[in-house]
Parts: structure tokens; sequence; C-alpha cells
């Protein structure tokens, strides 16, 4: 796995470059990610470019040997081209608009920015297409972060209509798709639709859900315009876009086809402090951040393009934007960088190298300070790159288990929560979690991908099933566990005419009548375990596999199939996991607080995540804290 | 008590309702309201009706039997409306438009839209007026729901100068009344008076009492413009309003001056997780909802139409609405529809037949599935109905305690809390709950109510006395107790010159010197009770009857009236349920938790919403959870 | 010290005043402030003056001997002049118009309405400027009240505009200052720069540096234009502002330059329930406020205005405004005054004379009620002006400690926590407490005051050093203690080429390289206190002197120079005072939990602001609640 970092040569005087160029290639980087914020160097004036700065920056850079990320600068429009066409603005849900003065200040649907994007990315793409410097293209940066892939503009509501038209043909098959007659909402046209915002209370789930997945396609369409102006100027080189963590607003799978690498921005303390861990959690993995984050991401973005993925940005010590931003335990970033690798990930590329003294980002910590001294991570960036290099490259091995991972689930859930914890990406991560805990590697995959080589196949929930999923886990034969809420909803955000789980009911004979949420700090007892949340009420011939004290069924199995009608707590995660690995003959391992097991094709990685030393059984040896056990398969 | 459903022909395939209706009349079910959402079916474009389906359904549902309620259609104008006049929706506190795509947008005092809804119920009237299927009127459907009484678009902004302009003739007396000399906030004329919202700090809240007593007038004329049109078009049929649970945003009392029968919309498993429950209360009751929710509304707007009322809505099972939506537990459709029974209901009507499986409500449980089989309140409405055919028909016998609930009190609360913990509902509910735990039956009345026939009467609290209301109080014999803060206001929102309670004092001699709210959490010890939230310092010839700890009078009382210079807890509100009913003759009973009785004219009817079975003295039996003894008097 | 109060004429008939002014003479009150919210009866319509009323009015008190300060009623323009130019008032940060119905409803930015201010300020000061009965002049009411500072209106933005061409000349200069470099937020001209709102995520920290600056600028240019106008009409007189507790939104210093007399409106239970004490804190103080709320504000008043400083609006009794508000303790009206007296006022003027019946401020407690009885308050004032007459005047002796207090660097803080719970005022009133605990008194000063004179000064952090400051702190030879964050930012928001503490680093040898923020909940343990929420890890030369019990170094000291790399907590705020005391031989005095000591020049008061009896050692006795010792010196 290569090493990197992400560089602002424009932050900095030009005297500084070489010296910093000389001194990541000496720190064993050979990647540096540049540009992406650039524009008004770039394009200090409408149409004058400046390309002088640049290009010594990357010839500075490439005299050290170092490879060349360019980022397309289409997050940063600079303040000429908002006030050229300030429609061009994002509008938040209650009307305002997303001005500039930070960043991605931009409507995914205005098409005057997107030719301005288009004409910016083909002279850069023409400038430096073939530049020996250049390995890799990044487009734009961080889709969607500050909450910016919807968009109420007119210029989105002009889209959207569009997009409808295509999907519906008529207004009447809108209409029957939604259900408008409910409430009186049919329309005559597609001219008199609106984005579903600002409605007096909820607006139709399928008029939401069909709102997100034209976002979404808005998104992935952005996208591949840059794409298309890359593949056709820089032949050979690869595209890639940094994704983020605990994201799910657009469809990252979709994105993924058009791109050849996929990598993300792994913050793990900053992302502990935001997701739903207890507090105890919090206090526990503070600054080591919670066990399963980084790889939970590492599997996910890994199923996005063809298995070819990397780390983009990594945390090298305290970030600015968290709650609370506390330093990581020493060692961390060497760990962080190993589990990367042994996940398979191509490169892992710090952020950044160095610190900038100004501007939003000046709380960030770097590989340097930002008096050009060495950060907490340099000596521990160093160390990575020593064993990286002792080790060798790192492929990641088809893990026994696939969990299938669904954006448009995301999205379904999230409209329609039904409870107010029922929440998609918990519900995954938490069966990601126990799986990990017994040692096993696991594949998150997109519902598309071919499932026929696990031994486990586990989907969380998947309210909508697309077009032959459920045929598609018919015909596997290992054990599959699928969860509550699937099966719930047609295409259209429908209930299905047989009742849920829908598709399914061939593979697991049963029909979810009725379901209810329950309030948080309520729970009915079970075998071992408790119902927390949510609770389906079934109707079927089989007797249930697992019930509660008063006998209401929880979980069915039939055959290899398995179905839970309720939230699964830790307790029945647990257990479900330990019956199907048996079922399959996956073995497993009981792996001690904090201690996480990964094996690449050549290698097995076991990390201490605790703050104590831990004594690991399966190596019969005590791991101190932020320490990897590396050990040839 | 007759049964009923609401209804959607229009949702579902003609060839399915002759079906329905004849499932309907054979679960015992006479009522059914149809119609109330269905404008864009009824004109789907300007000016052409399609009156063929709902002829048709009607008809259908007549054939079986059935007596019909139809609404009019005006909480759902259709796009084509919003479009013709953009103007029409009402505009949020922040100045947002509350624009199409769910329901209830429009604002009262847009003439453009009154004129519609005169010509849509008009046209509706002459049509079905003298249909024999038709036996009631619904107006609109849920006046307020989703916050939407008030508007502060310039309609709404207009008709409150108007409104104004009527009240107090000349700007000088609106001034004076208002106090308006204090921050120069002085008009010159009735144009310059804006609504009280988008205000540096709080607007006076003289200013926002009128606003609100405007805004609840337009919600009375709203409705009374069709009643009016209804009549002159359906002699001999019944005009009634569905209200909804614990809402004061209008007068209900004016309202109900209006129409025949009052009805509303009973759900208590979502009012449970709305109102200011404990959270031992919410786990406790989770799938009974709290044992009074139910009878308060019931003997709420028992007071509001000449006593005639029914339930329009009622639950009969999981809803989509609250943050957590359990299953009721079985039986409580069966004892919901009991105890509706019991206070003298003329109908309840389950909402709905099907469940949609389509749009906002396709989580809302209902008689059938979306498949048409039946869900788990069918069967209850079976017992239930065949329960009231053995007991026959049921009359509300007048209580022996009178409760009196005035809106503009809520208002006045809501506007001045004074401390965030006094809350007008709360207060009335707490006082209703301690009067039922002692199996007392109450009247919720207005204070125009003739209240000489009562044994006990309460005023939990009534910051401004209407006209001539203390002498009403004055000439009774019985019992009475008047709550904090009672008499502070004028008409005016000012403070009576002889300082509170004012027209109070000469039914006894106190005066209030100064108030003081408690933050939570704090409270100061009296004889078994506790003095928490509110606190009055009264100066009085009178010694008082309660004192706290440290001497200082909390309840002062004279001849038959008492007052009561506190919040009470729930141990004092017991205390002085138990004294008052002492003095007054009327014989109490030590119900468990859980447990409560009401009495009709003919019958008691003993519940249990507890969760256990429960021992029941007075009965001498144990009852079921959800069970109902009932024994003829 | 003068008594005095708040009174409004124009709120009572004409016929009143002569017997308030008798009464306010007779109560011991001397001055009496009136007119600041007057406008709309001053001038009732444009260009009309109706003066004759407060002629009679200012007459009227002046006949019983009382000294009048007048108030500008610039804090109320009227709405006729609101109407006349409607893009006067502010605009919040969400966009929206801050209107008419309160108060405070103007941009200070907007050149319109200050013509109209200084026109009516001036037709006032040469109408009374005068009049014996004038001793003061208030200038508007409250600067910054309900969060009216900033402003996004288009005046301010262009405001702004012409404040940064001043500060920076090019717009390269400011793109350089600010790091605009950092996504492409470069401007190519100053009419390029907005306001820093509504921007997609936080805008540059620099940029909202410099528009609180500007914001602060406008309200001290706004406020120099009333004073001297004033100066020039009425020679002789004082002007004062009222500032507001616990409230940095504009630098109170700069306003403080340019007035005679800085006066505050001390409500200690308000502020109680506002500021971050604890839910425990909260409850042992309810009714007394927390012992250093007032003296902190006088100290920190004090320091405004070349030590001239009164308070304008002292509590009387319960007040309107808190989440919950409780009537004080009897003897805390009384003990408030005499805590005044202690710290040198000049005069306290209790607000209000008498309550008001209408309006916003109708729960207001006062002196009267509004039936005109004496309020519980009265007596107090009575028993205080007969204390003050016994003590005769008092004078602030220079305290032993200074405490720098910046408006910058709460702003600074602000913009830039890092960490959710660290707060600038939170920080000074903990070191301020902890001071004062041990029995010392303290002046808060700004920094650029003369700190020669003091025995122990302390910065509890400036994360900005102004220009010469350092060098001052090095001139000291007492002991000095210097919190964590100083030295951190430029002047332009960037961090020091040679890290932080920056122009510190010649007063003590380190270096801090990272800096954490800890969530709230968790700790580390250090020599008998914790470290929470904030740490630095520093490189020196020397050992710690503190340090946590990781051997972490947590307070490092050089000569008579300690730097704290934490977050202190009360344990190692109370250790530091305890070193620094002794080393500047200053004695400290051991206080009892709610006892307080303030030495005037003459006298030392004991307060005992707990709601129990307190046995004082250093007196030898036992002090009631609320009682106040003072001895001659």
């Amino acid at each position: 796995m290569k090493l990197g970092c992400c560089y602002y040569p424009e932050h900095w005087p030009e005297e500084m470059w070489a010296e910093d160029a000389r001194r990541m290639a000496k720190m064993g980087l050979s990647l540096v990610r540049i540009g992406e914020f650039a524009w008004s160097r770039i394009e200090p004036e409408p149409g004058r470019y400046d390309w002088g700065w640049l290009d010594r920056a990357i010839d500075t850079l490439h005299a050290d040997g170092l490879q060349v990320i360019l980022g397309t600068p289409t997050a940063t429009p600079p303040k000429w081209l908002v006030d050229k066409m300030p429609d061009m603005v994002a509008i938040d849900e209650q009307g305002h608009p997303r001005g500039f003065g930070s960043r991605r200040h931009y409507c995914f649907s205005h098409e005057g920015y997107r030719a301005e994007c288009r004409r910016i990315v083909a002279v850069l793409a023409e400038r430096y297409g073939n530049h020996p410097a250049i390995v890799m293209w990044q487009t734009d940066n961080e889709y969607g972060c500050h909450d910016t892939v919807l968009s109420f503009s007119d210029a989105a509501a002009s889209a959207f209509r569009g997009w409808l038209a295509a999907r519906y043909g008529t207004p009447q098959a809108l209409n029957e798709a939604w259900g408008n007659v409910f409430w009186s909402m049919e329309y005559r046209s597609f001219a008199e639709v609106d984005p579903p915002h600002l409605t007096v209370t909820e607006a139709n789930p399928a008029h939401w859900l069909d709102y997100r997945r034209f976002a979404s396609h808005q998104v992935a369409s952005f996208n591949r315009e840059q794409v298309e102006i890359i593949r056709a100027h820089s032949q050979g080189r690869d595209i890639t876009h940094n994704f983020m963590g605990f994201f799910t607003e657009f469809d990252h799978h979709d994105v993924g086809r058009d791109i050849d690498v996929a990598t993300w921005d792994s913050y793990p303390l900053g992302f502990l402090e935001q997701f739903w861990f207890s507090a105890e959690e919090k206090r526990a993995y503070l600054r080591q951040g919670h066990p399963d984050i980084a790889a939970f991401h590492h599997d996910l973005y890994r199923g996005c393009a063809n298995a070819r993925w990397g780390v983009m940005e990594q945390q090298p010590g305290p970030v600015n934007w968290a709650r609370f931003n506390p330093a990581p335990l020493p060692g961390m970033v060497a760990l962080w960088t190993l589990e990367a690798a042994a996940h398979g990930a191509e490169f892992t590329s710090y952020f950044r190298w160095r610190q900038a003294p100004f501007a939003q980002e000046q709380m960030h910590a770097s590989l340097l300070r930002p008096d050009s001294s060495e950060a907490e991570a340099a000596p521990e960036v160093r160390t990575a790159s020593a064993i990286l290099a002792e080790i060798g490259p790192q492929q990641a091995a088809r893990a026994p288990v696939a969990l299938v991972f669904s954006y448009e689930a995301a999205w379904t859930i999230g409209i329609q929560p039904q409870g107010q914890s029922f929440r998609y990406l918990e519900l995954v991560f938490e069966t990601y979690s126990a799986l990990r805990a017994r040692g096993l590697d696991v594949d998150i995959v997109a519902p598309r991908a071919d499932l026929s080589a696990y031994r486990v196949v586990i989907v969380p929930t998947l309210p909508i099933m697309p077009e032959g999923f459920a045929d598609k886990l018919g015909a596997l034969g290992c054990p599959v566990l699928i969860g509550p809420r699937s099966g719930s909803r047609t295409a259209s955000f429908r209930i299905p005419e047989g009742l849920a789980p829908g598709d399914l009911k061939p593979l697991i004979p049963l029909t979810v009548t009725r379901v209810e949420s329950l309030r948080d700090g309520f729970s009915e007892p079970a075998e071992g375990f408790a119902v927390t949340r949510w609770r389906e009420d079934v109707e079927s011939e089989l007797a249930p596999e697992l019930a509660d004290t008063a006998g209401r069924g929880v979980v069915y199995s039939q055959n290899n199939v398995r179905y839970c009608a309720i939230w699964p707590d830790r307790t029945l995660l647990a257990l479900l996991v330990e019956r199907m690995a048996q079922e399959a003959g996956v073995p497993l391992i009981d792996l001690p607080d904090g201690i996480r097991l990964r094996r690449s094709t050549s290698h097995a990685f076991t990390f201490n995540y605790a703050k104590e030393p831990v004594f690991v059984p399966h190596l019969g040896k005590t791991l101190a804290p932020a320490a990897c056990d590396i050990a040839a398969l």
C-alpha cells in the first residue's frame, strides 16, 4: 500500500515547495493530492488562467519522484462566478440561499454552473492530462458534505420535473404510483410538481423518495460529466472521488460505477463523536475511535468501484469539526494506516501535509505543524511505512460474509422511520460490529453484487427489494439473514399487495400483519435478549425459531433463510452470528473487547483499539494499546 | 351508541365498494364518513365536476343500509386552485409560505379561498343535501391540525386590522387597552398594526392575545360559512366538525355553538407519547394510553354542542405520526369504544376502514389491512358491537363535578407562562385525573355554562374572568375551588386595578401581592404535599386553610369557596378532592391504579387500563387487562 | 452611594406624578431615570414634538429635590418612523427582518436611522441640556439586548465593506490577512465581500472576527454620535449607558471610553437561571443568585469608564424574562444594594418605581405594586438607605488582584470554541469566583489597563495579544497567571509563526504543539484536580510545576509567570490562587460556602448569600441569610 498526503502549494510560499517535496519522499510518501480547492488561483478572473504556479508545483513534486492526484476545483467556485450567476447556489429546505463564503455553494442541477464546471475541468484535463506526474484525478471534493445533496432551487425543481416526466411518462402515472388521490394531491401536469419541502405537514413519502433518487441522480450525472471529460484528455489515469464517513445522502454505488477507484476520508475520532454510540463508548474510545468505524467504511467502499479503493484523507491528529476534538492515542495513526492495508487499500493519504495557520481548518492537525516541525503523526507514518515495506503489497481476500448495503434503504427508512430510534446506518453498523467482534471478515456489498460465493449473507433491512434480488437470495445455499422491514415497500413506496415481506415470501412463508415501534427505555424480555425499538407481528405456518418470553415469534427460519422480525439487540445479533457461522462452517474467534482481526490474502492483522493492554487468546500474548500484530498466513 | 368507520372510496377500485359495504354492515357498523379529502376527484379541473363516482359510492353504501356522514373537502384544495391564487396559503411565524403537498395549505383569512370553499360546499350540499343516505355533514377536517390556526399572511394581517377596528373603534382605544405607550408601540391608525411576529423580542401580550382571539374568530367564521350553506340545502341533517386531542389553538366552545354535534378524533396511544406524562407513565401505559386521555376529551367535547357528541376517528391500532407508535393491548379497541359509550357518545367511528397502502398514512392501522384481511381491531369491534346491543343506548348523566375549561385561559397562560413549566392543559388534566381517580364523573364545561346544578365546581385557573362569571360562582352554594392566577388579568391582558384575583375578591377576601415561578427540581415542603412550579404571596384577613412547612399560606377558604395559591401537586389535588367531596356529600371510591369508573344514566362501567390484572374492591373481583365490567344501575 | 429608581411618567395619569415624587424622596431616593422609551410621546407624529408632558414631569420631580437621568429614546423608534424607512430594521442571521412590535428594531449601520437619532437627541439635548434637574444622560438603552448587535442588512453589508477598505486598503491585503486562498474565497474588490452568514458551512473565522469587530465598532460609533451631541448642549452633565449582565457582543471598554460613568442592569436571579451554573447551584441560590454574579459585573464595569460606575437597574423582586422567575429571599434587595456600595458604585437605581399593569413587563416586580402599594422591596430600600447614610460615601480601593478581561477574546473563543464546552465567560467567572471565595478583592480590567500596581495578575485567556501587552506583562514583578489558548492567534486570526503562545514566549519558554478538547463527562486525574474540557501538549525546557497522574505537564512556571495548559477546574483554580497569594504576600481568608467579603477604602462588608444562617470565622459570629456585616477598617 502506498502512502501519500494532501498538499496545498497555493497556501505556501513557492520557496518552500522543494523542501516539502523532499521531506515527503523521505517520510515514505509517494502520492500527493493537490488542487481541489484552487479555482481562484487557477482562474483569478473570468477567462484568465494562471497556470504557472500549478505547472511549477507539479514539476517540483515530480522532481522528487512523487506522483500527483489532481483534484478538479469545482467544490469551490470563486466569488466572481457566483456573482455572475447568483442563482447557482443551492436553496435549503427553508428556502434560504446557501451562499458564498465557505465551500460547496452550488446546486447540482444548475445548468449554468455545470457548463462552467465542464469548462474548467476541460482546460485542466487538457493541460495536465498527459503530465507524467499525474497518476489519478479526483473529481470535486466530498460530494454532499455540509448537507449539500438536496437543493430546493428553481433549477432543482425544474430538473426534478424533467426527471419525473422521464420516469413516469404521464402525470396520471405519477399520481397513481404515488397514491396522490390521498389528500387531493393529484397533478394535472409535471409542471405542477414542486420539491417536497415547505409543506404544511410531511409530504408524500413517495414524493420524498423520488426527490432523493433524483438528487442522487444529479450528483452522479454531475460527476459523470467530469469523468467523461477527464477520460477524453488523460488516458491511462485513474479517476476517483473522495467519499465521506457515515454518509448516505446519494447512492455511492452509482457514482462508484463511473470511477476507477473509490476513496474515502477517514476521521475515526470525529465520527465517534457524531455517531449514535453511547456516552460510555464515546468515553472508552475517545482517543481511538470505535474499533469498527474505519473497517466498516473500508469494507463499504471496497464494494463500490470494482474493489479498487483507498483512503484519500486520513486523520493524523485532532480535527476541528466535531463537538469535541481529542488527540489520537500514540500509535493510532499507524494502526489506522495498517487497518487500511489489511483491508486491501491501494493507498492511504494523510490530510494534510502541513497544518494551515489560517482559515476554517486551522485547528486541523497535520503531519507537520504550521511551523513546519513534525507533528505527532510524522514518526508514526515512518513506522507504518517501514512495516508496509516489510510485509509487501496486501490484497483483500473475499470475505466469508456479505452484508448487503443499500442507499435507497437508508432513504426509505429515513423518510419513514415510524419510530424515531429506527436508524438504518445504526442497524447496519451494529450488524457489522457483531460479525467483526467474532473475527469475521466482511464484504459490504450493493444489492446488485454477485452473492454466490459467500458463505453467509446478511440483509440488515431492505424495504424495497430491487428487481430480481429476492430470486438471487433464493438461489443461495448458504445461511441468509433478512432483517425487519425487508420487502415492506414497492419501488413506488407502497405496501406490497400481499403485505410485507413482499417478494421475499417465496423464500420464507410468513406475513407481517402489523408493526410497532417502542419508545426508548421500553423493552420486553426474550430468551437472553430483549425486544426494543421495533417488533413485527408475524403470521406464518412456521414455528418461530426464537420467541420472546410471552411466546411471540421473533426469528423465523426455513431451510437456509432466517427472517428477524424485531430490531436485533447486541445479544440477539451475537446469537444469530454464532448460529449462522456454525451452519456455514465458518470458524469464529472470541475476541476480547477492543480487539479486532482482519486478514488479507497473505497476512492476519490483529489490532488493539482498547486504551489498556489486552491479552489476546488467539495470539497467546498481550497487545499494548494501539498495537498491531501482523502474522503471515 | 352507533358504530361507524371512515372510508375513502376514491382510494379503491370501484369493484371493491359493494363488498366493503357488505362487510361493514356485517361487522356492526352503521355509519360511514366519506369525502372529506376528495376535492381533486370531485372537481378535477376548475369548474368541471365529476359527480359520478361519488353518486355511486353513496348509493352503494346506502344499498347496504349504511348511513353517510359527508365531509366538505376544504382541508385539501387541489393544486390547480393553489396555483390560481398562490397567496391563499398560510404564512408561518418565520415568514415562510406553507405550501402544497400535504393538507391544510390555506389561510383562514384569504377571501378568495373562502369564496372557493363556499362554492364547493354549495354544489356539494345542493347535490346531496336531501339524499336519503346522508345523515350528517362534517365541515372540513381537524381545524388547526399541523399548527394551522395562526397565519401571518397579508390576508391575515388585513383581516386582523379590520377585526381590531371593529373591536376598538379608534387606534387610541387600542393603544390604551394594550398599553402601547410602553416601548413607544403606539399606532396612529389601524393600518399601522401588524401581526405580532418577527418582533425583536416578545410582542405585547395583549397584541398576542388579540391575535389569538382574531385567529380563533376566523376559524369559527370560516366554519360558520359552511354551516349556513349546508343548513340551507340539507334540512334535517346534523352538522359536525371533528376536533382533535390536547388542542387549544381555537375556541372549540365557539365553533361548538354553530354545529349540532361535536365530534373528536381519539388516538390515546399517540397522545400518550406527545403529552407531558412522565417517562414512567409512558412506559406503564405504552399500549393502553393513560386512563384519562379519552375520558378527558369525551367530557370536554360533550360540553361543546348542547351535549351532543361522538368519536369521529377512533384509533384501531398503531398510528404513524407519534415519535413511537406501539400497538394497543388486545382488548383496548373494545375498551375505548365502551368508554365512549359510558360517556354518552352518539357514535364511535373507526379510522379507517382499510389501511391505505400509499401516501402519508400508509402506516396507520385500520379495521382491515391493505390486503383486505381483518386487522386486530376487527373482532374487537364485533365484540363491542355485541355488548352495545346488549346494554342498549347510553345517556350521559349530569356529573356531580363541573370543571371549568377556557380556551382563552390556555392562550393567556401560553402567551405569558412566567415559568416555563406552568402549562394550562397539564393543570386541567391533572385536576381531572385527580377527580376521576376517586371515581367521580366530571363535566368539563365552558365558563358560560350553567353551573347551578353541580355539587362541586372547580376552576383550575381562569386568568381572565368573563363578564358575570364571578357573580355566577358567588351564587353557588356548593364547594368551589379556584386555582392560581385566576382573576389576574383583565380582558385587555392587564393586571386588574386592585390586583389579582380581581373580580373574585368579593367571593374570597385576599390579594395576590406577588407571584413566583420555581425551576423544575426545586420544591418546598408542606403538609404532605410540596410547593413546586408556582407560588403566590397572599395578603388576607383569612387564616390559610393549608400552609407550607414555613407557615406560608397555600390554600385559603371562606364559606364554600377555596382559593389555591400554588401549582397543586397530585397529593394536594387528592386532598382537596377529598375535602370537597366530603363537604358536598358526594361519595368517593378508592380506585386502584389503572382502574377507572364511569356511569351513564343506566350503567356503571369499570375499566382496567393497567397492563396487569387488577383486583377491584368495589366490584369484589379481578379485572383482566383491557377488561370492562358493566353493571346496570 | 445615592439611590434612585426608573420611572415612566408617561405610563401614569399626570395626577399621580407629584405623589410619586414625594414618596420617592421619602423612601430615600434622590435619582430618577426617565424618558428612554418615550419617543412616541415626545414626537407623536413626524416632526411634531409634544414637550409639555415631559417638561411637567421633570419639573415635578425637581420640585421634590429629585435629580433626573434623562434617556435618549432611540431604542424604541415609533411605527411611523419604521414605516418611513422599512429597511432600517436589522436583519437576522437567517435573513429575516426584525420588525416593529417590541424594541431595538433598528440596525446600527442604517444611515437614515442614524440621522433620525441625531435629530431626536439634538432636540432633546437642546431643550433639557441645562435644566437644573438633569444631572446625567443615558444614551439609548441596553445596546445589544435581544441579540441586536449583529445585523445582516444591506446597510450593514455596505458599512462593513467600507470598514474593511479602511482597515486593509486593498482586497489583496484582506485576502492575505484572512487566508482567503483557502477554499478559493479570494475577493477581487471589497464590493465582493458579504457578511459571513448563510454560508454553506462555517465562514472563515477571520471573516467572523472582523465582522464582530465591525459590529462592535458600529455600536461604539452610534453611541459616540449621541455623546457628542449631548456634550455640545449639556455641559457639566455626566453621560452614561446602561450595560447588561453576562454580555460580550460589543466591546464595552470601547464604549466606556466615550462616556463618563459606566452603569449596568443587575438582575442576579434572572442571570443565575441563564448562566452555566449547575442544577445544584441553581437550586441552592434560587432566591439569592450566585454570590459572585453582581460582584463580578460591578468589578467588570468599574474597569470601563475611569472607575466611575453605578447600577442603573437593580432587580427588586421577581422578573418576567427568565425561564423561571422566583422571588428574592427577604433581605436580598438590601444586600444587593450594599454589595454595590462596597464595590464603590456612585448610585443604585431600582427598576422600576411602580410595576406596569400592561405590556411586556407587567410581571416585572417593582418598588410599588401596580396598585401603588409598597412591594416587598420598598422597606428594604429604606433599610439600605439608612445604612448607607450611616456609613457614608464608599470608595472602591484598588484591589490586590487584576483579572484581565477582553471582549475580543470572548469573540475569538466564541467563533472557534474547538470544544463545545470551552466558554470564555465561564472561564473568567470561575477564575473570579475562585479569587473571591478566598476573600480577595478583584479589579477586572481591560488589556490596555495599567497593571503595574497589582500584586497578582491573572489572564484567564487572551488568544490575541494586543500590541505591547506581552511586554507589559513581562515588566511585572508580581505573580502572573496566564491561561490556556493565550497567544494562540494573531490579530488576523492566524496561528502565530512560532506557534502558541506567540508573543508570550519571551516570558515563559514553552511551545504549545497540539491542543485537544475533551467531551463532557471525560476526565483524567491529576494531583487533586482533574483534566477536563481542554488540554494542551507543551514542549518546554521547563519541568512542569504541576502534572497529571501520567506525568504530562499541566502548569508551567518561570520566575513570576505561570502558564496553565488545561481548562482549570475549581480545585486547580483554588490551588493556584493559594500559591500566588502566598507568593505575593496577599492574605487569604477561608470563607464558608455562600459567604463573601468586599472592602471599600473605609469598610469591610461581609455578605451571607446562603439560604441558611452561616457561622463566619473571620467575624466570629453567625450571619442570617441575606445579612450583611459592615465593619469600619
